[in-house]
């Protein structure tokens, strides 16, 4: 239970690492968007494994196929299956997977919930479960972009204890993808994978924070009380893996801030309402108001690190487990497309919900 | 649309500040549970404003009438529909409220959305919408103690500056209701009413933590890949009013550690399996691991102020605002019963879709 | 659980027959629709015991108050809740129902299922319970009627043996209202009464037929292949009291003719596509096709008679049951407005539907 | 829009009849059951066409690959994806489909609707869509077979105007599955095959009934008030393409007893409450009381007939379409693994709420 998301544009994935694939399903998608593979793939390109020296080095191709709601290059609102086969492989490595539990990772709980557990390249908690939710994002991104101008995007902003300084409002693309860290101060960047090269050859892992963006916002997207903008952003977020926070506009740091000072005071500009500030991160009362939308999510370090470990085993009793071969020691630049598409995703949701009440 | 939070065990929330009442209905309450007013009325007042001098002076008393889903002191799981009257009125002071909106307010963006606004009190945006979600989470807390042993409980660790250093582990209802402030370090929350007290007296108000506990969790609660704990407890924090953040477990602080610290090892404890440290927050995977649950939910400062603001009128002209009368320094220690609540709702929504796939 | 309906335009019913009240909470109803108690109270006038000779004698004035979601005079856009209250009251005839299970009720069922019972009246299995529903629905058909011009309605085409002829394209509300049994075909309406009249006083009841019919609507409502306009229609029909069977078009009767006679042919009228017969009876792969909807909806006999009839106590021993005082011989002319409330929940939630996904 | 059926065992179809192919994600699906190909693919052989002389000839193996969710021959708990390859092919004669709309098929509904058409094939409304159905409702009936006892099954009960008299609680499946036809009435089979062959010759269909029959059920599955169970069966045989009506226990005919006649007594039978007469179905106030729930499906005439038939093209100009090579004379032997499959997938819903709001 627990894989759809969405209630008008909306998505279920499925998929273990090892198995026939991963795949989704999108419902809801509007008729007549041209659509190919050609523009998910690059957003798959992004998220794959082994793009760079600071990912980990399983290649995989990652090859996605519509298999279903797409007829003469447009989308016929009928649902769109998407599918990437898994390159299937059982190597030795893997075996003590199948007997110990990794610390910090997913094997336990899985164990004790449901009693049966695909142990190879951690079934279904492998972070091949988020290729369905980019194959989708890709999608949501394009008509976002095609009938609203709306824009979302993703960086990385702090990588341990290093910080970038990233504004919202004017982060350009290009900057972010310039880097393999994907982080648009390039200067911050030579020093984030110059930590992270570190760190995997001590065979430690690292988190980080990747910034969300979206602009270009109507007003009026949001439905309270329960589906706030910032909420469904926040469910969409802490659904990722290794994400333990979020917060949008001024977030954890306002809290330090007097009510006068962290009012966001309204103008007339040509007609349209603007904010002379936006700590509101371009939300108000769970509605977007225009402005720029801003978010932060925490990734913790990855859990896979070169090292034994105390644990324990399907028996329950205790043991010590140690990565093998080589490992992800950032989950970071891969997280960006991840993020991206997930806000994507919430954004598409809202804007025909929001259509379909307010739409007349 | 936007206003029913949960899958089984299911509320709607309806009502605005002024006008009928506020209430909810709750849909998939089990059967069979003695319930009364009297199991709702205390978390109500905890919520209420005029319950201590850093609150809002505004006088209600929030009296709480089960409408149906009882019968002989039982639940009959039917839908339990629950009411607070409004005690109406419409003083002078509100007018400037009909035709200016207030900064950081949602005023605005109800506007633009909707196109037609209940100005009254600020109608759906006031704070007021809680109450069902109060009242039927006081429900959700009450099976959740009844039947799995499961505590939840919240307090207040930090107001504007001030940090107070509180173990999840161990912190006691009796020590965070021992103050108005609801902190449960007693030393800190005498200067955090202090802090209180001084931003009321300058017109102005402050924002802070709450910490959200729960102890006593099985192993396996949790809907991955979406509905994972984290996501709906994320999702459920986010969706409350002023609410900026949410993190679990170690954070937007784990970011700075290394995979090897942050790791919670493994250790078998008579046949249990139990973690050595809990930076995971009692959920890996999204699925709880039997730990503590512990989160943080960031709260802005009050956006209503007794100082005059730049703000635009329905017109969309440029004008001023200031705050009348008395008003709310400090939302947190209402804030408590709040994410009691919707933690409550989110965990036995979460048990009861995790018996019925897992449940023999 | 199981009492929302709909997905855009969402309702929530709540309430017993005894207790605090029966009511709705509306989510999703469009902002800036003019609404009042006298928008809804007509139709539930219509739905109330008592109206007429034929009906049970059971005094209820049926009040409707609207709680929320209205504000000077015009929707919010927030849940709109409806409350009637209860006029509550215990006689003794009651007792025996508290112990022995009515024969073909749903006594039994809500004993064994829930394992406790709101036994006076029936409690959630009253027929009450439809006041929530054609409240919800009085507001959809206002919707309808504006928005769309689309219009609903239903009438009694058969009454145990006695089946009036209508046609879908030409009834007329008058001709339906003009009479106590709401056929529309006046010499027919007088042999019902008469049959419906021996009946009662034979302390029997009977069954029969409402005709659904929708006018006016437009092409391409309806979401296939799972919420095809027919099956939403179904389930709305089928979850109303006494209901145990649908069709549409041609329905049952339609599987002795051939695919060559059934077909309806299209032809074009002044760059309309039209049918030549409507055998589809509006609705094609699920779909509206423009053309009128209509459906039958079979309502079994009331299951009350005055006569002892074998059944079980609570204790699940035999006993006899007898019926007390006066009953209600025939549902049917009640049956009208809720026929055409659950009919406009199921048109506007998909006119909401059909706008957000294929409206630009 | 609509392509997902069911809350905790969740099922979402896609795909058309040409391009990649179709399928279905169940999620929700308990772990642990053993589940492989094989417990599928007999289903879907009686599902296809081309397994008589009576159905459509058209030659197609589907064959079903699982493809996620099951590890080591049992069911995760996660998604269970399941794909059936398309043999495509686009012959000279589907061209005329392009351009114009086929009589009483959706091709017009749908080009209207979308504004953009896979015609090859029937695209999304062909019958192939009822594959993921097939294949999904194969699992439920396992799980309702393994877990509850609970038997599904169906059978062709009238073909045009030849009508068998079965007993849903004697029926037999060996009988069923006797003959071509699915009915368990030897001596009419023979001569509905008669009448299917007559018209095939003739270039015409036919339409008729199926029974659905679930026994073995305990008492408590349905959720009131909108989720009852005969309105889930309702709505779940709507959805099924050519369907036209639907009626559980006495249904259409007994709206012409009275309610003495028509009510079913209760009779204590060795501490288990029975009813003598099941003229409610197995459902009384929309949740099962133990009986045998029964039910008819009426099957409209197949669309497409081997005859010159007035349509428009797609210039909304008027035209003419005459079927081609050969036809499908009646889809009832097929539907009887469709009415199979979607009763079962209401049913294992049906069972898991249940047991998570009354299951302790």
């Amino acid at each position: 239970m627990g894989n759809t998301f969405g209630h008008l544009f909306r998505i279920t994935t499925w998929g273990e690492s090892h198995g026939g694939g991963v795949g989704v399903v999108v419902d809801g998608c509007p008729p007549g968007l041209e659509l190919a593979e050609s523009d998910i793939q690059p957003d798959l390109d992004r998220r794959r494994p082994g793009q760079s020296s600071i990912t980990t080095p399983r290649k995989e191709t990652d090859t996605v196929q519509i298999l279903s709601g797409v007829f003469e290059g447009r989308t016929l609102g009928t649902p769109i299956s998407m599918m990437v086969r898994n390159e299937d492989f059982r190597s030795e490595a893997y075996n003590e997977m199948a007997v110990k539990f990794r610390p910090s990772h997913a094997d336990y709980t899985y164990h004790a919930k449901y009693g049966h557990r695909a142990w190879p390249g951690g079934g279904r908690t492998s972070a091949r479960e988020t290729i369905g939710r980019v194959a989708a994002g890709a999608i949501a991104r394009k008509l976002l972009k095609l009938r609203w101008g709306v824009e979302v995007l993703a960086c990385v902003t702090q990588v341990k204890g290093l910080r970038a300084h990233v504004d919202p409002q004017t982060v350009r693309v290009e900057d972010i993808e310039s880097n393999i860290v994907r982080c648009p101060d390039s200067a911050m960047a030579v020093r984030m994978v110059e930590l992270i090269e570190e760190h995997r050859s001590a065979g430690d892992s690292v988190g980080g924070i990747v910034l969300g963006v979206v602009r270009g916002l109507p007003v009026g997207w949001g439905e309270p009380v329960f589906d706030r903008m910032e909420a469904d952003l926040g469910k969409a977020m802490m659904s990722l893996p290794a994400s333990k926070g979020f917060d949008v506009g001024s977030g954890f740091d306002g809290v330090t801030l007097t009510g006068r000072e962290h009012n966001d005071a309204f103008r007339s500009e040509g007609g349209q309402v603007r904010t002379v500030t936006n700590r509101s991160g371009g939300i108000q009362g769970g509605i977007t108001n225009g402005e720029t939308v801003y978010f932060r999510v925490a990734f913790k370090p990855v859990a896979t690190v070169m090292h034994e470990q105390d644990t324990v085993d399907v028996q329950y009793a205790n043991t010590t487990l140690k990565g093998r071969g080589r490992h992800d020691p950032c989950v970071l630049p891969r997280a960006v497309p991840m993020v991206e598409a997930m806000a994507a995703l919430v954004l598409i949701d809202h804007a025909l919900r929001h259509e379909a009440q307010c739409g007349r």
